[in-house]
This record gives structure tokens, sequence and C-alpha cells, in this order.
């Protein structure tokens, strides 16, 4: 439990010069399976709803998360409880998280032919039809007045990458940074998995009555699909920047819900592909002005 | 349809000396939802089975893929029909498999409380409890005897990226490759989504009838997940290789399958996690011999 990183031994092969062939330990990003259950307050049974592949730690804020941005929950109101549970797993990995949603609160459709809700390193994953792949956010943030220097973004990426404690021990762990619009990094996460990371930074927020995030910036070390969008939509922030490539579904959300997104944020240069309003640049040669 | 990367308009700031704000059209990769629908022979209703946001394109081969590695179908034969058909939407986005199985092919169970089936860029995706995670492979790859130069996997990065046409005009596409043991690219599938690309190369296969890939290794542009460990052992791939990371559940998988399983593969180097026995190394100094 809470592990976020194992030993396996390897053999490493260096193919240059001298071909050394060394057989040595190595760390790796620790993935397992976390089930969550949810079910109503009072005695009813709690039904599993999904299983993510995911790096142990911080599993309540994933569950809790991953409950907000799929629109089941709306504030940490509506949870009665959640818990690190044993699973049926000898010897106990704590890899259950149950959670009782507080009175009034309904409970999760299972049926089939609706929607699942699941999981991996994806939001979307679960649901068995394209009509359920939507959620609707109770946040609207095409009116927040956040404007952040691109000077500002350009920094994030180090200030990310430097807090980043998983990453330089495997190579392999995702990571999501919440910031303030003065370039705070208020609190980040890190996962096998690109979602689990923003589940996380989310579930943390919500547990902290931080909802909405007006006026913060989400910055994801990868690529910005569509549910990473849907995600920080579902949060109520204003801008999305990711280190990587958006797809088009992910720019077409952003410029639908009035959200910032910012892509190939590296060394001096980006991308601003919707809510450019919100991207300052001071003093430019060349410049084209945003309509 | 079909359409792997779609233009959109981008303010694209540089910040370096002469600090160049130009808005200009950018390529992006598509990302689609992918509704999988199952059904019997006859005249029985197909159910909606999963979806997945995937990159149009080889769509009938990321369904047969992921029957195949969720462990619905064993080959071909066990398909009567697939075809790429209208959803609800308007234009028609062809953005739904219909599968027919062939008659006695059991059909894929939905009951919330046993496990449901559906992707995004996992496999794992859609299973609602920890036990259901798990798939049985009909293939024992402990035995197959392939060796390979790591001189020869060292070169296959280069071959995997320049045949990749999506990556370099987004800079978003995962791939998969099919290697023979002697290196020869086989079959090449990119996606936003790393497991999609995985099942549109192992579809591929079920529809030629390739499987067990026997004598054959798949090498994917990420990390190596547990996921991706367990779609290519259920292919009988004897031999999964990553550019980046491995998890430790893929480590431990591939190991427990008798797969070799190699990871950071890049430049002139790479890590053995399990099977080494199928990587020779030729001459090389401090040299410690594996085993």
């Amino acid at each position: 439990m809470g592990r976020a990183t194992d030993r396996r031994s390897v053999l490493r092969i260096d193919l240059s010069a001298e071909r050394r062939v060394v057989r040595r330990p190595d760390s790796l990003s620790v993935e397992e399976p976390l089930e969550i259950r949810v079910g109503p307050a009072g005695p009813g049974r709690r039904r599993p709803l999904a299983v993510t592949m995911r790096t142990p730690g911080d599993d309540l804020d994933l569950a809790i998360g991953f409950l907000l941005t799929e629109g089941l929950i709306r504030s940490a109101d509506d949870v009665h409880t959640a818990q690190l549970c044993a699973g049926t797993e000898t010897p106990n990995t704590y890899n259950v998280v149950d959670v009782v949603l507080a009175p009034g609160v309904p409970e999760p459709t299972t049926d089939p032919a609706r929607n699942f809700y699941t999981t991996s390193s994806c939001g979307v994953c679960g649901k068995a039809s394209i009509d359920s792949v939507r959620t609707r956010s109770a946040y609207r943030v095409v009116d927040d007045p956040m404007v952040v220097p691109a000077d500002l973004l350009a920094a994030l990426p180090e200030t990310l990458r430097s807090a980043q404690r998983g990453f330089d021990r495997t190579g392999g762990l995702h990571a999501a940074g919440l910031f303030t619009g003065s370039g705070e990094l208020v609190v980040l996460r890190e996962d096998v998995g690109r979602h689990n990371a923003v589940d996380k930074v989310v579930g943390w927020a919500v547990r902290e009555n931080r909802l909405p995030l007006a006026g913060h910036l989400l910055l994801v070390s990868g690529r910005a699909s569509f549910e990473l969008t849907q995600k920080a939509w579902m949060a109520g922030i204003p801008l999305l920047a990711a280190v990587s490539a958006p797809s088009s579904l992910a720019v077409d959300l952003a410029a639908e819900a009035g959200m910032t997104l910012v892509g190939f944020l590296r060394g001096d240069t980006m991308n601003v592909y919707t809510g450019d309003h919100r991207v300052t640049c001071g003093p430019s040669s060349g410049s084209v002005r945003p309509r």
C-alpha cells in the first residue's frame, strides 16, 4: 500500500563502444488495480463501479476525483464516507476504495445498455455507448477572467518536473500539477495513468472544498486528450496546458467550454489552441493578434 | 471516417529572442469515439459493449483485436460478420462497429457485478472488479525459441519511427509495430490510444489468420503497461519491447507468461526485464551473464 516505486532485477545492455552487459536492480513505477465501490447511505450494498490500474497512493483522492469528473458527485458533501479497505486478496493489498454516498445522492446507474463507469488511464472508459461519453460540467468557465503571461506558462513544465519525485527514479510516471494564475504550484500528483494523476488532483481539491477551480490552471506532462479536457472542465479549471500534443476532440471540447488549451508547452514555445485571450505575450515581433 | 489527422487554427508563441506570435494552421491527431456492438448470430440484438476513444482508421481491426485481447473470441472463425456502420449521429460518422458472433460463440457478459468490456487507451478499462482484470491466453509463449540479437532490437525504434506517417504531422500518435524475429516490419498501426494501436495490430493478425504470433515481437512507442503486456500474451507474442518504461505489473505478468520484456529501448541501450535468454549480446565487456 502506498508504494509508488518498486525494484526488479534487470539486464542492462549498452551497445556503445564498450558493449557492456550488467545485471542490476532497477526502480519501476508500481501499477496495481484499484477497485472503486459505491453504494447508498444506510445498509445498502456497495457495488463495484470501476477498476483503474493506478500507482498506489492518494487513493481516496483518486476515487473522489473520479466520481466528480464522471459527474456522479458534485462536491465533498455528496460523499458520506470513503475508505480504503481490504480486497479479497491475501496479503491485504488495500486495493479497494469503498464510497458511501450521502443521503439523497443517486446511485450511479450500471445498466449495461446505458453507461458503465470504469477507467484506467482514461475517463471515458467504461462507457458502453457513445451517448454516455459526455458528462456535463456544473461550472461555467467561459467567463473566467484569468490572464496568464506566456513567459509564466513557459516556466511551469520545469517547476512540475523538478517537483516530480517518482519520475526521476522510474522515468515512467505521468504528472498533473494544479497552479494558481500567478504560477504557484498548489498540488502535484503522479501516476502510471495520466487520467489518474488528474483525478487525484481534482479529488484533492474536492476534499479541500476548493471547487470550482476558477483562476487556476492544470498542467499535464503528456498529451491533452478529450478526457483530460473534460476532467478539467468538470472541476471548473479555465486553462489546461500540456507538454505534448492535444487531440482534435480535446481542442473542440475546449472551444465549446470556453477553456484555454495550450499544447506543446516546451522550452520557449507553445501552441494556444483555444481561448488565447487568456495568454498575454508582451512585446513581440511578427505578431498576428488573435482575432 | 478514416481521417487520421485534422487541422485547427493555432496561435504559435515563440518566446526566444525575437518573441514571435503567429496564427497558423496546425495538424492534430483525430480522436473520435468508436462504439463496439456485439451480438449473437441470427436475429438477436447487438448490444453496445464498449466505447473507445480512437483515431479513425482500421476500425474493424480495432474491434476484432479488442475482442480477441479481451478473451471474447479466439480467432476470426468466431466472428460471423463485422461491419462499420452508422451511429445515430448526423452527418454519419461511421463511429460504430457491429460484430455478429459465429454460432456457438458465447455472448460477452455485461452483468455489472461481473465484468464490463470497455476501453479507451487501456485494455483493463470497463472491468468493474479486480477479478475480471485478468484474461487467460490461449497460447503458451514460454517455450517460444525465438532469439534476437540486441543490435537488431536497437535498430527497431528507428524503423518504427520512420514508418510512422501520422506522428511526423501531429507529434501525437502512439505506434505499435509487429516485427519478425529477423527485424522485418510486418504491420504498423498508429492511434491516439496506445492500446488501440496494439489492438489494431492484433486484429489485423487475427483477420490474416496469423495467430499465435510465435517468433514475432511487438514494439510500442511508449510505455509498457500491464494491459499491453496482456494483449501481447493473448496474441501469443513472445517478446514485447517498449521505447519507454514498463510498470511493475507489466514485468510481473511478463515473467509469469514466460515472455521477454524489453524497456527503455533507445539509442544504444536497453533494459531486459524478463526472459533475457531471448536476447543475445555478442562479445561484450563487463558482462554479467544472466543466470
